[in-house]
C-alpha cells in the first residue's frame, strides 16, 4: 500500500517540480476555497471524530486541538492564502560563477520531491503541511492521528480538489488511511519514495523515528531551554524575559525550563524573580545556593536539569561565572534555544560562540524561536538537529540546492 | 573506547568553534610542516604497511593507493596549505533582518562540531579530511583501513603536533586505532558524540551505513551517470563529451555509464561514436535499435541500465524522444550527475527541470562534478543524498546555519 501511495506521490512530484511558482500559488488559493466550500462536510466529519474521541475518554487539551469550527476552518484557509503569497523558494539562485574553462555554474534551489509528515490529532496540520509542501514544489504524504481520520479525510479531499482545479495532480496531497503503528513504520522505511519525513509529535514518536526510520528525517525534538542572567544584566529586562519565557505558553518547546543566575546578582535578582514567578503560579526548584537566597522553594536534583517540564515549573541554579553557565547549557541543553541577558558585549559573544544551539537569544525571550516570529510566514516544524536545517523550518527547508552547469562542449 | 574518543573530540570542538579563522588557517600550515618534518617516519611506517599488505596478497590499484613517497607527502602538505588559504566558512552571515519588534536576527554559519570519516586504504585522506574539518572549526575522528594503520598513525601524530604548535587542542584530530568492523559500527552509532559521519568507500560501506548508522550521515553514493545526445545536439561536441565522460577516468563516480541517443541523430552519431569509443578500448552494450545501427556490439539487458560499470564499458540506448530519455534517467539514475548535449534551449530546460540530480550538465562532461573543478579548493566527499548538501562537499558542507537574536529586552 505504501508502495502504491509512494509511486503516486513520486509521479505527482515530477509534475510539481516542473510547475511554475504562480501555478502552485494559485493551487493554494484553490485549496483554501476548497476548504471553505467544504465547511458543512468538514464539521460533520469532525463531530463524528469528536464523538468517538470523547467516547474513548479523550478530554482537555487533546480534544480541544481536535475540534474544528467555522472560525478554525477559516484560519486554515487563510493560512493557505498566506503561504500562497510567500516568495517562491524554487528556482532561486543561491550562487553562480564561471569555472576556469568557461563552464557557467548555477546553484539553484529545487524541491526535495516527496515529503511525509506524521502528526498528532490536530486537523489544521493537514492543511498547513500540505500548503507548505505544495508551495515549495513537493508532493506530500500525510499521516495523521486515528482520532482525526474523518476530519483529515475531508480536509484532504478538499485540498485535492483544489489541486485539480489549478491544473496540478491530486496526488500532490495524499492522506494515509492506515493510522496504525505498522503503517507509520512502513512510512518511516519507504526509502524509495520519501525524500524527507517530518515527525511532529512527542517523545514517543521521536524515539520511534530514531529506532525505526531509514528515510531522511528532520527531528523536531525537545526544547530544554535556559535563560542565563549574567552579572551585567539589566535586571528589569531579565525579569521580563524570564517571566515571558516561562509563563506565556509553558506547554511549548521554546518556553524556558531552567533559570541560571550569576552569583553577583543572584541575591538581588532571585528574590524579585521568585516573587514574580510564584505570582504567575510557577513552582521553583533550586540548587543549594538559590535556596539560601529564597529558602522556601523546592530542591532541584540532577533530574530537574534535564527535564523539559512543559509546565509551570522552573529549575533554578546560581552559577559562579559565565563559563559555568555555558558548561551547564552544554551538558543539559537540547540544541533548541538558549538565552543570555547581559549588557556586557564580551559576555554575550562568549555565550553565543560557546553554545551550540539552533537559536541563541541575547536580551530577548526564548519564545521568539518560531517560523511566524522569524518572518517565514509559516513553519512545518522546528529542527533540533544540525544537518540540513536548524531552528524554525520554513519553505526553504523543503528544498535543496543543486548545481546546473552550462557549457559549450567542455571536457576535462 | 569510542566514548573516551568522543568526549575528547567534543571538548576539542568547543575550543575549535571559538577559535578564529586565522588561528585555524595557521594550524593547517603547522600541520603541513609537521608532515614534511615527519617524512622519514612516515615513509618507514608506510613501508611496513606496504610489506604487510603485499604479504596478504594485495596488489594493483589498491597497493598503489596505499603507497607514500616524498612527492605524495609533499602533495598532502600542499593540500593543507591550499585549504588554509580558502575563505573561512565559519561566522559567515547568510542572512539577517529585523523582526517586527526590533529584535535583530542573524543567520550565521557555525561548525557542525564533531565529524567522523570512515575511509579506505588511502593515507592521503587522513590529511585531507583532517584539514577540511579543522579549517571549518570541527574536531575530526578518522577511521582508516587496517592496511594503512601505521601510516595513518604517523600522519595523525604529525597533524596533532601541528595543532598544538598553533595553540589548538591535539584532540581536534584523532585516529581510531580499532579498525575492526565492530569499531566502525560503534562509530556509526555514537550519536552523543558525532554530528556528521562521512563514509568514503564502496557499496559495502554504504550498505553498512544504511543498515547500522544512527548518527547523521551524508552518503557518498554510486554514480550511474548518463549522457543524453538530443536530436538538436552538435554532434562533434557530443562525441567529445561522450568520450571524455566515459574514458578519461572510468573508475570514478562521475564517469558516464550509459549513452542515450535521440533516434533522429542515432544513425549519424552512433556509427562515429562506436568507432571512437572502441578505439579507446570501450566495450559497448546496446539495445535493439542501437544494434541495428551498429550491429557488432553486445546486447544490453535490464541489468546494464542499472550498473555502475566503473570500467571501459558503456550501455547504449536509442530513445524516440526527450521524454523517454528523462524517464530512463529517472528510473536508473542515482542522483549524481546527468548530462544533455543539445543546442535547443527548450529541450535543455526540460531536461534540467525534469531530472532530479545533484548536478545536471548542459553541453559539458559529467566529469566536472568535483570539488576542485567547482572551485571549492578541496572536497570531503560527493553527496548523492538530498538533505543538507548535494554534489561536491566543500568546507561549507561541514557547517550549518544557526540563528542569533539580539534584542533589548523584547518579549512576546
Amino acid at each position: 500500500m505504501i508502495e502504491e501511495i509512494g509511486r503516486r506521490a513520486r509521479e505527482a512530484s515530477y509534475v510539481l517540480r516542473q510547475s511554475t511558482g504562480s501555478m502552485r500559488a494559485a493551487a493554494l488559493n484553490r485549496m483554501a476555497e476548497g476548504l471553505e466550500f467544504a465547511v458543512p462536510d468538514l464539521l460533520d466529519a469532525n463531530e463524528a471524530d469528536m464523538g468517538q474521541a470523547a467516547g474513548e475518554g479523550i478530554t482537555g487539551a487533546l480534544i480541544d486541538r481536535l475540534r474544528l469550527d467555522e472560525k478554525r476552518v477559516a484560519a486554515m484557509a487563510n493560512g493557505l492564502r498566506n503561504v500562497a503569497a510567500l516568495p517562491d523558494p524554487v528556482g532561486r539562485e543561491t550562487g553562480g560563477w564561471s569555472l576556469y574553462n568557461g563552464v557557467r555554474l548555477h546553484r539553484v534551489r529545487v524541491p526535495l520531491g516527496v515529503v511525509a509528515v506524521i502528526y498528532e490529532a490536530r486537523p489544521n496540520v493537514t492543511a498547513d503541511a500540505a500548503g507548505l509542501c505544495i508551495r515549495s514544489g513537493n508532493a506530500v504524504i500525510l499521516r495523521g492521528s486515528s482520532y482525526a481520520l474523518r476530519s483529515n479525510t475531508e480536509i484532504s479531499a478538499a485540498l485535492r480538489r483544489g489541486l485539480v482545479e489549478a491544473g496540478l495532480p491530486a496526488d500532490g496531497v495524499q492522506l494515509l488511511e492506515d493510522t496504525s503503528r505498522d503503517g507509520a513504520k512502513a512510512l518511516m522505511q519507504a526509502t524509495e519514495w520519501i525524500d524527507l519525513l517530518v515527525p511532529r509529535g512527542g517523545p514517543g514518536l521521536i524515539a520511534a523515528i530514531q529506532a525505526d526510520a531509514t528515510v531522511p528525517t528532520v527531528i523536531d525534538g525537545a526544547g530544554n531551554c535556559h535563560v542565563y542572567v549574567d552579572r551585567a544584566a539589566d535586571l528589569h529586562k531579565a525579569l521580563d524575559i524570564v517571566i515571558n519565557a516561562k509563563v506565556q505558553r509553558p506547554g511549548v518547546c521554546n518556553s524556558a525550563e531552567t533559570l541560571l543566575v550569576h552569583q553577583d546578582v543572584a541575591g538581588e535578582f532571585l528574590m524579585s524573580a521568585a516573587t514574580a514567578l510564584r505570582e504567575e503560579g510557577v513552582e521553583l526548584r533550586g540548587d543549594e545556593a538559590s535556596r539560601v537566597i529564597v529558602p522556601d522553594i523546592g530542591e532541584a536534583g540532577e533530574e530537574d536539569w534535564s527535564t523539559e517540564y512543559l509546565d509551570l515549573i522552573m529549575a533554578v541554579r546560581v552559577v559562579p561565572d559565565l563559563e559555568t553557565a555555558i558548561d551547564h547549557v552544554r551538558a543539559y541543553g537540547t540544541g533548541h534555544t538558549e538565552a543570555i541577558v547581559t549588557d556586557d558585549r564580551v559576555a554575550a559573544d562568549r555565550f553565543v560562540s560557546g553554545i551550540d544551539t539552533a537559536v541563541v537569544a541575547v536580551n530577548a525571550s526564548t519564545r521568539f524561536t518560531d517560523g511566524e516570529e522569524f518572518g517565514f510566514g509559516a513553519e512545518i516544524g522546528n529542527s533540533t538537529q544540525k544537518l540540513h536545517v536548524r531552528g524554525p523550518m520554513g519553505l526553504e527547508s523543503l528544498t535543496s540546492e543543486r548545481y546546473v552547469l552550462y557549457g559549450d562542449g567542455q571536457v576535462r
